[in-house]
């Protein structure tokens, strides 16, 4: 294992510019946890960054054990808090490529589209959400957060291990490839309630962004809008809660007991 | 109204003081529609501060109309940045007295019931769903963070107002006073499917810990223990979207159509 004491090496100069969210091709995993969950699923990273105070952690041991030493570097306390962006780092980052997952053929199985999602947490909390419902693809429109910044990956705590998440996406291109419907959530004239009718096995659920909702071309070309029958106490939903009711109803009618 | 152009102005120091939380009585609302949900729901605030820039902005003429100009200040905007708790305030704040529920002699209404939850963002978004949903009573345990932070108010979009919060509850007092079981929300053993089977049409809930879950000695209590059957790809749900799930369940199944 490497030691680095200078704020000037590379690895360090890196490791801030990944979580500053300036380098485009990679990602920064803090923690035990987020590292563990990406050496099973894509093994070894770029980089293992280690807190110099932390490196006797069992954690940390074990983590670095399933790691080529030549890509472990020590970095001195305030390095590696430096690079960190949370107050209290667990001793171990990652830096490693970010996925790429295959270009979507056709979709046939149920998915979730994000129209330009603003708000990181509540990607990460959809993400994990999304996961929990045995959702694979997550397709995020153009104007979403980004789905691999550190704040992201903190909120989905794994969930992006268990997903495939395709950025960038345009909703013709999708829509020319689905083997399935299309519902959006609406508070719309048009919508209908969640709860009114059977929900197909497989679909393209839309959210959308927190404030205006699912953009109207998107629901123009839906096969349902659909509503979540609420209190009239509040204005509306989070979209995290909002995804959450949607496909774990979907869960509820479909799931195999 | 009253201009105020110091730091050491008493206003602008009570103001401060609220923000940070150090002011046990008071609270600080931030931006049109809290203020807006606030008068509706009790009337004109201790005080109202202005944003020097937005006194002629109309959200803000429509607001200040309604509210006696003696209680009325103008803050330079330096002042009110320094106060706001946000990094782009609309250009209006209420101090007001924090509200607090007269104590629960009875329930027999579907109320939620809070174990030591840690994150602002999260209890905002589950003050928000309880509304949602149709709740009126949410019980906070003692260790919960404070319910009418800054963070939380702006989380929770104006649900205090349709609510009763109660906090620094203690359990075996509220379990005395209930007349409708308790579901706590559990993966561990003993725990029966939310889709297994009716739910009560009214009871009291509980969500725990974001991370420990809810405390054993509850859930010792609790008439049944409930889990939300989810993928194994990640190992739990985000409190507010537990929360979410279980209540919007029972809305399904007891809702009037």
């Amino acid at each position: 294992m490497k030691q680095i004491q200078s704020k000037d090496n590379l690895v360090v100069r890196q490791g801030m510019k990944v979580a500053a969210g300036r380098d485009k091709t990679r990602i920064l995993l803090e923690g035990v946890h987020l590292c563990e969950e990406w050496l099973k699923r894509y093994g070894p990273p770029e980089s293992v960054l280690v807190q110099a105070s932390a490196v006797d952690q069992p954690d940390v041991v074990r983590l670095l054990a399933a790691n080529d030493a030549a890509r472990q570097y020590l970095l001195a306390d305030a390095l590696f808090n430096a690079i960190a962006t949370v107050q209290t780092p667990q001793g171990i980052m990652f830096v490693a490529t970010r996925p790429i997952p295959a270009a979507i053929t056709r979709l046939a199985t149920t998915a979730l589209w994000l129209d330009r999602l603003q708000d990181p947490g509540n990607l990460g909390t959809i993400l994990r959400t999304a996961a929990a419902a045995g959702v694979r693809d997550v397709l995020l429109s153009a104007g979403c957060v980004g789905a691999w910044s550190p704040k992201v990956l903190r909120s989905a705590q794994g969930a992006h291990f268990a997903l495939e998440i395709h950025e960038h996406q345009h909703f013709p291109d999708i829509r020319a490839r689905l083997d399935m419907p299309v519902l959006a959530s609406s508070l719309g004239p048009g919508a209908r309630s969640l709860y009114a009718g059977a929900l197909p096995a497989a679909c393209l659920w839309v959210v959308g962004n927190e404030g205006q909702g699912v953009h109207p071309a998107i629901l123009a070309d839906a096969d349902q809008c659909i509503f979540i029958p609420q209190s009239d106490a509040v204005e509306s939903l989070n979209a995290a809660v909002a995804a959450a009711i949607l496909l774990f109803e979907q869960r509820r009618q479909h799931m195999q007991v």
